[in-house]
């Protein structure tokens, strides 16, 4: 996976703060792909084996990169094996807070902001305090928060504790073609829908309108006659794809002006995206309300009133997709998950599903 | 027409420094609702006779306050009785300016901003420099901001000036209906989207949102069966609900947050509102471009950056509208207006018309 097919969810507009590619305008919006590299292996060659609870996964419900970690967790039955501590949605320039847990401290780790942990890592650590992060519980301290390179070694790292039945999300024989995918749906669709939205000016904004609705036609085109973006069942391609397109009428149509059209009118996209939704282990880990007080609430810069839309309607989201025409079984051989754990349930409040 | 039924299009955001109805929250967007109020009628009562020749309507096309009284004007023919200037789509704190005219002046009365025609009415004048507004061309002074009034006089008191088939657009065995209808139209959906927008604070736009939605519903409701909101033709309550609808998804969506559903998810007005648009005099006066510049620029302090979204898709707006089986004949006994005078017409790339 290439530098540049990284990313993750920091602060505020973290990325202006840090070191990313320069565009040819100086205004396009570039996106800090350095990370914490380290990594979590079944032979520990990084210092960090494998080894069922003694890491914890800190996400947020907002962020559609910490999503991916999340939904990975859950469709490959490893909540046992690697807890779950999740910011909330709202932070100020120093980052995310468990302003959600009792005493607005993470129960485990203890502490009330995630960058401790970075800084128990290292304490002139001065980049984005990005989720999603794992951190080590023996120690408080950030191991990595790679996104790109988490949920792949969720995949591959921690094959041994995979619920029975958890599907393949990284077939060999489709290796391939899915980073190829990842490589399209990361630059143009998931960091796509940022350039539009945190372009300096006019002509950078233009620019990314035009990238953005080329790839979406593009994923309209490929997904009409097959249910999954490669081969016939859901994979990490298709993982990647969802939490953008899950959070695309909530916050990106507006409030990033990626505007041409909602997902609900590009049909294909939106029936898609529902199907994928409807699917255990995928919707059950959305809260809308929470995406959107992240992005109408954290960007002041953008939405200075702080007010949240009360939009849109979400009732679509589970109306009948019809996709099961097309063929493809969701989880290959295996099977979905079960219910998610009671104390990870999205509040009900905020989320369609019954 | 009561005191609460009338608005107009001033600076940026008038109505903060304006007088106006306080709200039970203090954060409530009101409207100034005082306008000049002096009336061109055919008896001459207020000294400003019906005359052909002798006044000038200021309007933009950016604004849904001037969008009626541009569209009576074609609507009813009268473009030979009364000329028409058009202020650009943006200005700064002293409002609107005739940017788009050869040397930045209005060809007939000589300014440069509408505020010189509201000074020469009043030295002292310090309320909204509002359009639509009616120019004296004998003396470059404004006669009349007052919009509510403006299209009634259009329709009542410049009659023998209206042309051949030109539609009765206030019939009297309907009058009564099209003033309850228009009362809740303007409180609830053209002002209903500005509380929606300029709400202060949550609560504001949390009850906006619910007034505005639950007036849409109405609508929605009110227009399944029959084609028209009052009888069986084109009357000034449609006049006054399009300019709102033909905006909607362009900007009121997005920059107010309008963002239960697009338009275009609405069946019934959304079909209502393609009617309209696809009827000589109403889409025709529309400029989609003028319009989103207008919002999205002049509206600094809930658009910081200035950019214009690129969307929204409009080829929606010349689709079949099916609406024609509903019956009744959009101008009654009349005939539809001719096309647009050649300098009067929308520019060919601001508009989805062929």
């Amino acid at each position: 996976m290439s530098e540049s097919s990284k990313a993750a969810h920091s602060t505020e507009r973290p990325e202006h703060s840090q070191a990313g590619v320069s565009s040819g305008t100086g205004t396009e919006y570039t996106r800090d792909t350095h990370y914490i590299s380290t990594r979590i292996t079944a032979d520990g060659r990084d210092g960090f084996p494998v080894e069922p609870g003694r890491y914890r996964l800190i996400g947020a419900r907002a962020c559609p990169w910490a999503n991916r970690a999340i939904l990975v967790r859950r469709l490959l039955g490893l909540e046992d094996a690697i807890s779950l501590g999740l910011a909330g949605p709202t932070h100020d320039a120093r980052s995310w807070t468990f302003d959600l847990d009792p005493g607005g401290r993470d129960p485990v780790l203890g502490i009330a902001r995630l960058q401790e942990a970075y800084f128990r890592r290292d304490p002139d650590y001065s980049r984005g305090i990005t989720v999603p992060a794992i951190v080590d519980t023996t120690t408080g301290a950030v191991v990595t928060n790679d996104f790109a390179q988490i949920t792949i070694d969720l995949s591959t790292q921690w094959r041994d504790h995979h619920r029975e039945g958890a599907p393949d999300l990284l077939p060999d024989e489709h290796r391939d073609e899915i980073d190829a995918v990842n490589q399209r749906v990361f630059t143009e669709v998931n960091n796509g829908v940022y350039r539009c939205g945190f372009a300096g000016d006019q002509r950078a904004y233009d620019e990314a309108y035009e990238r953005l609705w080329t790839a979406l036609d593009w994923l309209e085109d490929r997904l009409r006659n097959q249910r999954y973006l490669v081969g016939d069942s859901i994979t990490e391609a298709d993982v990647r794809l969802f939490p953008t397109l899950v959070r695309f009428d909530a916050v990106y149509h507006g409030h990033f002006k990626c505007n041409r059209n909602k997902l609900t009118e590009m049909p294909t996209l939106w029936a898609y995206a529902r199907d994928l939704f409807q699917t255990p282990g995928f919707g059950d880990t959305v809260d809308f309300e929470q995406i959107k007080q992240h992005y109408y609430i954290v960007h002041r810069d953008i939405n200075p009133t702080g007010i949240v839309p009360a939009g849109p309607d979400l009732s679509g989201w589970i109306t009948p997709h019809g996709r099961e025409s097309l063929g493809g079984h969701p989880f290959g051989t295996g099977t979905p998950p079960g219910p998610a754990d009671e104390n990870e349930r999205v509040n009900p409040a905020h989320t369609p599903l019954p």
